[in-house]
Formats: structure tokens, sequence, C-alpha cells
């Protein structure tokens, strides 16, 4: 019912609106960001990979024109990426976080940052979240650290593996939640860009802890069933 | 895909497996314990009510009774039920678990343990977790208490307004989780019997937070969205 058509691998041609303005990837050289990229830039989003070292950067943005002839994409430094973007995602590790948002926090004011991070930890195979201090959850952290940006959680329920597999479709929901009511429906506009994918709106960013849970649970169950699970969330009334 | 068939509002002829033996649900008389029990008791399956006043057990089931006619039930103070039963669904509220584990610790021993308990608050309409003292969840907790229990936890991301309500199809996904494997399947075997529900494996009891952790986001949801949502695992490989 929710399932779009096949992605094409082919990068679509830029749509002229506020929705495909360029997007940022801080710390996109990782796994899960550099495939939300490649999902964005099959979609025809333009796309800028920031990564610590500029290099890292060039080269993850040359392996997504290599997946998606045609795609129009950029590596940076997370510096330069943030001065360059006003809509980013946040997906470089939990560890890294901290030390990021002291470094940015001006830069992020007013911008749309979209938090993919989740505070793991994997005991005996057991994944676990782990306490973020004074908060509790990455997105709620983010959103404290900084409240002059407009802080949105979202697409933590994904398997990066499954992202970075362009063969693959998409499906399921990605649960958006944020304190800030427009930010939450500029995400969603952004989800609907991705095949496959519908957005639901989950509220206030305290709703992060949730999403985080869920992805820590996920990542059990696809142990479990060598698996690249991710969840729908059936009953709620047609939009 | 793996929608049952509508549900039968009569109680279907208990059929002779050991999936049917009787049911007890402890502290039945609560919504989710009741929308449950009505929902064995229209599959076919013999139910037991618990309270802790033996009159408010008898009413709940003349309510099962009432709205499934032909279904075996039977109502009893907790500890009856508990001494009756090899198989229990503790369905009490959170507050009352610590007691009634204390008391009922000797009597549970050995015995199938399926709790459904969620360590909920509500603060200005945001449904949080509440944390349990000693565990990372009340399925934790159980376990833990009553180590020669065989617990597993389920049913946790299902409305007990739905439940409830018989002419409303079940649908989605009803997660399992616990250290015992054999348990597990047991309770799988029960899922079986409600039609529109799939059961799947979520391995060791410590999953139990995150089901725990769905059913707060679960209920935020609904109240955003008035609905009585649940949820569906996408990706798993076909048993």
């Amino acid at each position: 019912m929710r399932r779009g058509p096949l992605l094409s691998i082919a990068a679509r041609r830029p749509v002229c609106s506020p929705a495909v303005h360029p997007l940022a990837f801080v710390g996109g050289t990782g796994s899960q960001g550099l495939g939300l990229a490649l999902r964005f830039a099959a979609a025809g989003v333009p796309v800028m990979i920031g990564s610590r070292a500029a290099e890292r950067a060039a080269a993850a943005a040359e392996t997504i024109r290599a997946a998606v002839p045609g795609a129009v994409v950029r590596g940076y430094e997370n510096a330069e990426a943030v001065a360059r973007s006003e809509r980013l995602f946040l997906t470089l590790p939990f560890a890294g976080l901290g030390r990021f948002l002291a470094e940015a926090r001006e830069a992020l004011a007013g911008k749309l940052v979209i938090d993919v991070i989740v505070p793991l930890v994997v005991r005996n195979g057991f994944f676990a979240l782990t306490p973020v201090e004074g908060a509790a959850s990455a997105g709620e952290l983010i959103q404290q650290t900084i409240p002059a940006a407009r802080v949105v959680s979202g697409f933590k329920n994904h398997s990066a593996e499954k992202l970075r597999d362009l063969a693959a479709p998409l499906e399921g929901d990605v649960l958006l939640c944020g304190d800030d009511d427009a930010a939450r429906a500029e995400v969603a506009t952004l989800v609907g860009l991705l095949p496959g994918l519908r957005a639901v709106d989950a509220g206030g960013i305290a709703n992060a802890r949730y999403l985080e849970a869920i992805t820590a649970l996920l990542l059990n169950l696809n142990r479990r069933h060598k698996a690249r699970a991710t969840i729908a969330i059936l009953g709620l009334p047609e939009p």
C-alpha cells in the first residue's frame, strides 16, 4: 500500500522546488550517511558529503557519482558543508556528537538539522542503548544543546546496509519527531522523495528516545533473523 | 499478507491440543487483560480471570460470556488462578507488580509467565517509561525476581481498546522475547490462535525494554493521530 515504485538508479532531473535545495550529510562518509546520501542523490536531490577530512569527503562524493550517474554531489570538510547548507543530516557516530555540537553550535542556529544518530553499544552480541549524559536520547541532546536549531529526529530505523544497496527497494515508515511543526513537515516532504517510504508524524523531540530504542531492537532482530528489517506503524488514519 | 480472516465473535470449538489448556489472566479485570482474555475466548481457548477480589473476577468472566457465547471462562482470586494454570498472562498494572511477585514467587516457579506489563507514566500528555528499580524493563524484573519462571514478554504493542472491540480485526506483529526458547515458541503458538496477528521471535528477555519503549511511542502516536496503532516488522525472512 505504501510502497512506491522501485528505485531508479540513475538520478532524476532535479525538480525546481524548495524540496531539492542541497542536502548536507555531516559525517556522510559513514555507512548510514552515505546510504542516505545515495538515496537522495538517486532521487535527484543535490547532496554534499561532509567529513572531518576533505579528501575522504571527496572520495565519498566520487562513490556516489559512480553509483548514480548524473548525481549532483560535492565533498567538503564538515564545517564547510554546514556553512553551505540550510538542511543538514547529522550522520556522524554518537561518540563524535558532543565535539561536533560544541564546534558547530553557532553555525547550526536556524538551520534544519535532521538527527539520524543512535547511541549504541554492543555487549556479547546484544545491541543496547547507551545512556546519553544530560538527555534521554541523542535527538533531545542535540535540541537542548542548540536551542536555535530546528531539530528533527528521523531515519533512525532503516538499515544502513539496505540504504546503500540501491537495487533494494525501500519500505516502511520514517518516524519523525521534533518540537518544530514546520520542520517536521519539511522532513516529511524529503521522505516523500524516496520511493517506498512513508513519513509518520511522531510529535515532539521527546519521542526520539523511542525511535532510538527501535533501532536497537531492529539490530537485534537483524542479527537473529539475518535480515535488514524496518518497521511500519499500522492503524493510523489515512492523511 | 499476514492478516487472517476477520474474527468470528462466537467461540470456536476448543481444539484438542496443548495449545488450548486454560490460560489465566492475572489482573484480568483491567483493560488489557480483559481484552486479551476476550480474544482468546473468542478463539476457543478456555480462560480464567484473576483479580484481587473474587467477585470482580466473576463479573469479568460474565462480561466475557456475554460477548462470546459459548466461552469457557471462570473467575478466581489471583492466587487461585495462578494455582490452577500452567500458563499465565500478567496483565496487572505495573504499580501492583512488586507485591504480586513477592506473594506469587513460589507458585510461579516452572510456569509459563507471559508478561504484558509496561511501566508508564503520563506527564503533560506525554507517555513516558518510568524507571524500573533494579532492571531495565518490567519483563527483566519479572525474570530476575523469579528465575524459575519461564518468562516471555509480549503482546505489549496492541491497544487494549482495540483488543476489547471484538468487531475490530487485529493486525500487526506480536514481538516475543524471553530467555527460554521453548517458552517463546509456546507463546508464538498462542499468537497463532488469534487471526490477523504474527508472532516475531525477538530473542532474549533483555529486549523487553524495547518492546516497552514501543508501547510508549504507540500511545503518543495514538493520542496525536486519534488512532489505535500497532506495529509490523518489515523485511524478515519468511519462516
